[in-house]
């Protein structure tokens, strides 16, 4: 007996468009974005980097000496695996900073780490696979990895990273392809795992098949404790780790990387030549020559004190006016911290009293593939200065006492 | 009874890679430009801009300007759509030219047109769907289909475009979803679509559920003939037309745009914007900035000057140097020419007594998905200087004579 064919019969009519595409929603925070645009308010809801911190004379100097040196080069089509030297420059400050043993022809430059969600996803996921997530995860990996029409797997976060035993259940299931992580100054939470947590999880995925998606843009902008080596540093290969230029030089440049084994990489570069052919000639070299001219670290130095300051405003301003029953993150980097409200408080009614005080912020649900995060939220500290913060949380404090006292009166 | 669920079983064990990746390859022409990138080989292999035409100085005046004016906008996250006022010219010209009535919403920037054909795929094609494809066809469109793991059906190519009763029976088949085209100057043919060829596709796709994807990177290299419209101009919204900055300004700087009806233009940003978020914001300002100051008809004019003169240099040394038997296409724009053989003379053996002649191309069953293409080859002429293009056609004249007396003598 011939295997019945799988698939639609002739009879029905063709679905117009792809059927991943019912699965992937234009990003809630770009639409939150439009709202939140008008100059009258604070928006704590954004997740960009300041923008008087971009090196923009420091740029043009190097965009001038790119042109001049190497114009036809610059302005030319260049190879899928990116500018060698950049390339090298990125390996070396891994052999430096974590002792790893990396290549330059290791990295692979992306169109911003967004696309290496892309990529990998290409290259490992069929439909149903499952991707373990964090809880609440980065909106910008859920939308992206929707489009290969995966299983979400969601696990809950702690104060110093994943929970183990949920991690290790969630290996066990079949199909587990993909454990996708932020380990530094999470997006959205601002948590950060631990080393031990960091070594666990290498020992736990070890034994499987899965690998582990690192995805590490905010490394750099640590203000408080200790830096940490990625989760690639204790598990080697089967971590795919991404890095960027987004959050430490500029994001418009749209300049990443992926730092991925042999093997892996053979299909990286397979995918990112179908995707888009290669990352922009001229930022890749502008980048590079702005790392040579001038001493990168100096300018992280620049962008940590300024977003700490920020940080400390803003933890101290919850200190004072929140009502003790919301609890937040105090992130040791990043750009974002995350409000917890009691259970039953909903943020979709501080949300709207928020903005009705000028004043804007993401809705945690926003981070959660199930229903979870309905009182919670969160606030980016990185692109609002000090006296705005100020104003800023002053006002959400009415709003969400209002709202406080509105569940309360309810619930009594 | 319970419907057999259809997959793989617990007891298979796990792919490592995607399914998709079984059916994409590094590109061919990619590994060939390795082999020729020594200085002593004359190169008509790639499908390169020439660099003396890039206007260097005007563009580094622009990227100066553009971060004196507004650094801290260029250097920043933008949105998905793209830099409005570059989205206008766009439509504006495609309003002047063709008379057809685009707005600036109608337009997404790219990062580069190549991502068209990966972001038409994400929002269109379910694995299965079939793809009519010119024979021979654009290479890159080949491999960023092949990841959405489609069918693909070729249609022969003729002078004046594609055969029409080949598309038509084509069209007629379950899950026809795309026919993609190049419709000016094709790669790697170098034919163009007559006014009338145009018209009648529309027709043809007109009564169908099919959309054209027009693949229009050479429209403006046209050095003889009548500029013609695009077929979107026949048939409207069910075209999916793309452009590109990439062989009018440059390749490096990775700009390009999809014109798209409403409908399918938001599963578009959608799948943009879990792609790579947005387009480089910077490239997107200089791009903008050298159009509003500089004349781009008068560039344009100056590289199909030279393009022009190229291509007249190689046209005349094919019709003195190569035998009789061999035919070739006459471009009428672009950057490509196509050699035919007589049948059964193996472009192979042409390949490598050229590479020992040091001269290169590409050999044309890279351009099939079947294996036609075996007695064929692709010229580029827009990256070589007259005199090499000279040098080079002598050079491969006498490795195609030496071929065609080889297969000449087997057959005797």
């Amino acid at each position: 007996m011939p295997v019945k064919k799988i698939g639609r019969s002739k009879s029905t009519p063709p679905r117009k468009f792809a059927r991943r595409m019912a699965k992937t929603q234009r990003s809630f925070i770009r639409e939150i974005l439009k709202v939140t645009e008008k100059p009258e308010i604070i928006s704590f809801a954004g997740g960009l980097p300041h923008p008087r911190l971009f090196p923009i004379r420091e740029i043009s100097r190097a965009a001038a000496r790119v042109l001049r040196e190497s114009g036809e080069q610059a302005l030319q089509y260049s190879t899928t695996e990116g500018f060698p030297p950049l390339r090298e420059f990125i390996a070396a400050r891994y052999r430096r900073k974590d002792g790893m043993a990396v290549r330059p022809e290791d990295i692979l430059i992306l169109s911003g780490s967004q696309q290496g969600i892309d990529l990998v996803s290409k290259a490992l996921l069929d439909p149903g696979d499952r991707i373990l997530i964090e809880r609440p995860a980065y909106l910008g990996a859920l939308q992206s990895f929707a489009l290969f029409e995966p299983e979400f797997l969601p696990l809950p976060l702690e104060a110093d990273g994943v929970n183990l035993p949920a991690l290790e259940k969630a290996l066990a299931r079949p199909r587990a392809k993909i454990f996708h992580t932020v380990p530094n100054f999470q997006n959205p939470s601002g948590i950060t795992y631990s080393r031990a947590k960091r070594r666990r999880i290498a020992d736990l995925v070890r034994p499987t098949s899965a690998f582990v998606v690192e995805d590490d843009p905010y490394r750099e902008l640590r203000f408080l404790g200790e830096d940490l080596p990625p989760i690639r540093k204790y598990l080697g290969d089967r971590a795919i780790l991404f890095g960027s230029f987004s959050k430490i030089v500029s994001p418009g440049l749209r300049v990443g990387w992926v730092l991925a084994s042999p093997e892996v990489m053979e299909q990286l570069v397979i995918a990112k030549q179908a995707s888009d052919l290669h990352t922009n000639t001229f930022s890749q070299r502008i980048i590079h020559r702005y790392l040579l001219d001038h001493d990168l670290d100096d300018h992280i130095r620049t962008i940590r004190r300024a977003y700490k300051n920020q940080r400390d405003v803003m933890v101290a301003m919850l200190e004072r006016h929140f009502p003790p029953e919301a609890q937040f993150t105090r992130p040791e980097g990043g750009m974002f911290l995350w409000v917890t409200l009691p259970p039953g408080c909903s943020v979709q009614g501080v949300f709207e009293a928020a903005l009705r005080e000028k004043v804007a912020f993401v809705p945690g649900n926003a981070f959660f593939v199930d229903d979870e995060g309905s009182n919670s939220f969160r606030l980016n500290f990185s692109n609002t200065s000090e006296a705005k913060i100020r104003t800023g949380i002053r006002r959400l404090a009415r709003a969400v006492k209002r709202q406080l006292q509105k569940s309360g009166s309810k619930g009594s």
